[in-house]
């Protein structure tokens, strides 16, 4: 059987009830802090405990290129990918600074760049293939390449820790994102290409074409979610599929980002349906295509800033919010602590 | 001259300007950080500064009650506003637990409560009034009461500071931002009056009479904004007005919370339109009336959690927020610094 079949941990259900219990008893009307209260309620269920906490932020940056950048799908070049990567490792990228903050654990992956990346303390170099091939002439992948980019994902997620984020880079991947999403949610191209680092609209013309042909020749009705990361997808998205399903087998909540990573979050749920359960999503993101990910996951992204950026960057701003919903949940009296006159039940 | 008139600051074009063309060369697809970009702007025009920071938050939590719970508008007691004075200086009221984290300056203000308030360190007893008249019978304040609670409100807003949460505390308070959002903005108080703390469909019917009375009794076509707040407002809502408007004339920015303080956010507006360039709108609220003021206001609220709990706690929960935004700003290299190739202008 293969390993991403293996079934997910389940939150405890007792400690969610113990907390929904808490929450009636805190001294505020009842359901008045909205979505902090099931935020809270979700953490005590996966930690199994009465006081959640986020102390222990475990960020991985996933890092790949793509061959459809031959495409003219991106505003920018695909040195880019290695040049970020020495951005995140010395600091100076946006999911840098906001680990920092977050007194994240931080590291990056490289995946496969198309010119060699930099060796640098805090990188880790995987190159399981010099980026992907061009997903318009054949599939952007071999089986071989995908498993591979599965386990290095599952292999550098975290063994443990309060919340998982999974950050990517990829010159190209709002491309790929796109491909995958038309391909498992069946829709058109027009609907799930965007801008992506900002095209102008002759690359965007672009991109929906190269989305379009790739779609026509790799996507039937019979394909697989193993086949459709193969031939649609990067390897940075298989990292994160890999590494969201060895969360969710782990029991660590995962933290999902934006465009991309929300593709890799409905993969890894198509690989393993239990994967869900381990899941919050943390923006809606500018991408159009992104709240048709959403809608097919369930999901109610917690913020709506516009952004795109990607690199995990959306999730690690909500950070704080699942932090506070903890504290507030541990930190708050209960009507009977502090002599508070409960009100009238409704 | 009244206080109020007096001009408020004016925020540093200069110090925008800069930022804006910082923001542009930071390495990510100019935009992509979305509405951070533009906190991180405005926080550089409200400091005057390149590198802003937010690492003084003051808050203050202004407490009264009403004479319209009288009417059976709430679903708690009216002691419950003296208990929860003492449940914020004992630390265990969410927004203590929030200030807490946010390392803020915090206190409790009480501008006037039916019973006798508590002595406690960390209250500030004012006792304006026994709380308000009940504004279905009378005014619910004299005009000295309200110029009373407008200057508690400016002497006990802080003299310096990077950002200002106004916060209340008051049962029944609700009920009087129904009866300001209608009379401000000519509305029936259908569409301005909810739940509040939790009220039942006979609390609600009952709640939505009250402010109809209200609004026949006091409401004419040409009455002033001071009138609608003295007939109307509370000693806590006139005091968070006043501290608004002193905030801004001391070019301190304003983080605005839910529904009873986006009222006094617009009354403060309507006093001294120049205290509009100092506010931000943390969250929309649970409570429907809200949305018809932040329309008002021309207001897009940061976060939208389902929150109808008061206290300043929405404000507090989007403070991280904030400091993120200037975080990136501050930290996040340049294209130059990290030798990360720009994308195309497009």
């Amino acid at each position: 059987m293969d390993w991403w079949l293996e079934a997910a941990a389940i939150p405890w259900e007792h400690a969610m009830t113990t907390a929904r219990n808490r929450q009636q008893q805190l001294t505020k009307p009842p359901g008045s802090l909205g979505e902090l209260e099931n935020l809270a309620v979700l953490f005590a269920g996966w930690q199994n405990c009465s006081d959640p906490c986020i102390d222990n932020v475990q960020i991985r940056i996933f890092a790949g290129d793509h061959g459809v950048v031959a495409e003219g799908v991106s505003a920018f070049p695909q040195a880019v990918t290695v040049q970020m990567i020495q951005n995140f490792a010395n600091g100076g990228a946006a999911i840098a600074v906001l680990a920092r903050h977050c007194n994240a654990d931080f590291s990056v992956i490289n995946m496969g760049t198309a010119t060699p990346g930099p060796d640098m303390a805090g990188v880790v170099d995987v190159q399981v293939a010099p980026g992907t091939a061009n997903f318009c002439i054949e599939p952007a992948m071999s089986e071989a390449q995908v498993r591979r980019a599965l386990e290095c994902g599952a292999e550098h997620a975290p063994a443990a820790g309060d919340l998982f984020i999974g950050g990517e880079m990829g010159i190209g991947n709002t491309s790929a994102a796109a491909a995958l999403t038309s391909a498992l949610l069946d829709l058109p191209a027009t609907t799930t290409v965007g801008r992506g680092t900002g095209v102008d609209d002759k690359g965007l013309a672009l991109k929906c074409n190269a989305v379009e042909r790739a779609l026509k020749l790799h996507v039937s009705s019979a394909i697989s979610a193993f086949e459709i990361l193969r031939c649609l997808g990067g390897l940075e998205i298989a990292a994160l599929t890999g590494a969201y399903i060895a969360c969710a087998q782990r029991g660590i909540p995962v933290l999902v980002d934006g465009y991309i990573c929300t593709a890799a979050a409905l993969l890894a749920c198509r690989f393993n349906p239990g994967v869900r359960a381990w899941m919050l999503f943390a923006h809606q993101s500018a991408e159009p295509g992104h709240r048709h990910l959403l809608h097919a996951l369930g999901a109610v992204p917690l913020l709506d800033f516009g952004m795109r950026l990607g690199e995990g960057s959306g999730a690690a701003i909500a950070v704080p919010v699942l932090q506070s919903a903890c504290r507030l949940h541990n930190e708050m009296a209960t009507f009977a602590e502090a002599g508070v006159s409960a009100g009238k039940s409704d």
